[in-house]
């Protein structure tokens, strides 16, 4: 038991620093970028509220665990911004490789089972994973939305490439698929978001 | 549907402020403090990993959720140091306003599930709660001790009042708080803190 808990905290202190890696959406009233744990705390607690707008059934609690752990890989990666899809693939390996060093300093079974739920959420296809996905889509959407634009204006991203890319929000909730097409319209037209 | 959606977002927006509550422990290697936000990220993941820990059964998923919120009411009545005793009751207090203006925000089953909560954790008395006040105590430890002193330092904190303040990690898990006890004689060895 002891040694398993030394090596539960050696990872626990690995993964401290996800804190430090900077995504694009803001905190509101700051000025400052959000971080890519507390987004996962935020996303999480969205996971907790909303698991009743899912397209089928989820285990809220795996969602979850699953949103707690999604954005681990980026402590040797870094984030990538969403709109940036060439990046994005040389990004995922990247991401797997950090999710093995991590797993590796945890128990086995415990290991196996994070890097289990990390590439279940990356594949999304599950109720769980999908659903998942879908609200760390949509949480940056509802900042970009309440900072009058936030990054969409900072990086002059438009309409379609907005709907483009958020899209797969409908794969894991038809509900809030159909809400974030009501805020990208509402941005458009208060002049958030270009055409 | 549409009705309780809007509810929950308009919480959801609302929960986004308590990454604007920073708190006195570092984040590792960067000069600045830890935020609310990211405390409850870090301290969730650990309840999703050290669950077998706990003296009694818990209910990881309930201890997540309850981890996930239980700061919520730093966002109107802001963080008090955990070693300033005379600070922390009226504290208490004003973090239920916050709590209770927040649930207010809710569909209301799913606001007096969030007072419901937040009250057995700040009330210590099932299994569930006591765990999650045992890894809310132990992170901070963590970061003090990796940071040569941290807070510990800062505020002249001495090993007699962490230990007092520390000794209810022992209602949730008696393994944490023998690891806790450790870490305290390593950090007095090895001058990070003062006896």
């Amino acid at each position: 038991m002891t040694d398993r808990l030394e090596q539960q905290l050696d990872f626990i202190l690995a993964t401290e620093a996800l804190r430090t890696v900077f995504r694009q959406s803001p905190v509101l009233n700051t000025g400052r970028k959000e971080n890519s744990a507390e987004h996962s705390w935020h996303v999480a607690l969205m996971a907790w509220l909303l698991a009743e707008h899912a397209n089928e059934p989820v285990d809220a609690s795996k969602v979850m665990v699953m949103i707690l752990l999604h954005d681990l890989g980026e402590i040797d990666a870094g984030d990538v911004f969403a709109y940036d899809e060439a990046a994005r693939e040389a990004h995922h390996e990247q991401e797997q490789a950090c999710i093995v060093r991590l797993a590796a300093l945890l128990p086995d079974d415990q290991g196996e089972k994070l890097l289990a739920l990390w590439e279940e959420f990356e594949e999304a296809e599950t109720s769980e994973a999908r659903f998942a996905r879908s609200l760390d889509a949509l949480q940056p959407m509802l900042l970009n939305y309440h900072s009058e634009g936030g990054t969409w204006r900072e990086h002059d991203v438009y309409e379609a490439k907005v709907t483009a890319v958020k899209s797969p929000i409908a794969e894991g909730s038809e509900t809030l698929w159909s809400r974030a097409k009501r805020l990208i319209a509402d941005a458009v037209d208060k002049g958030f978001l270009k055409t």
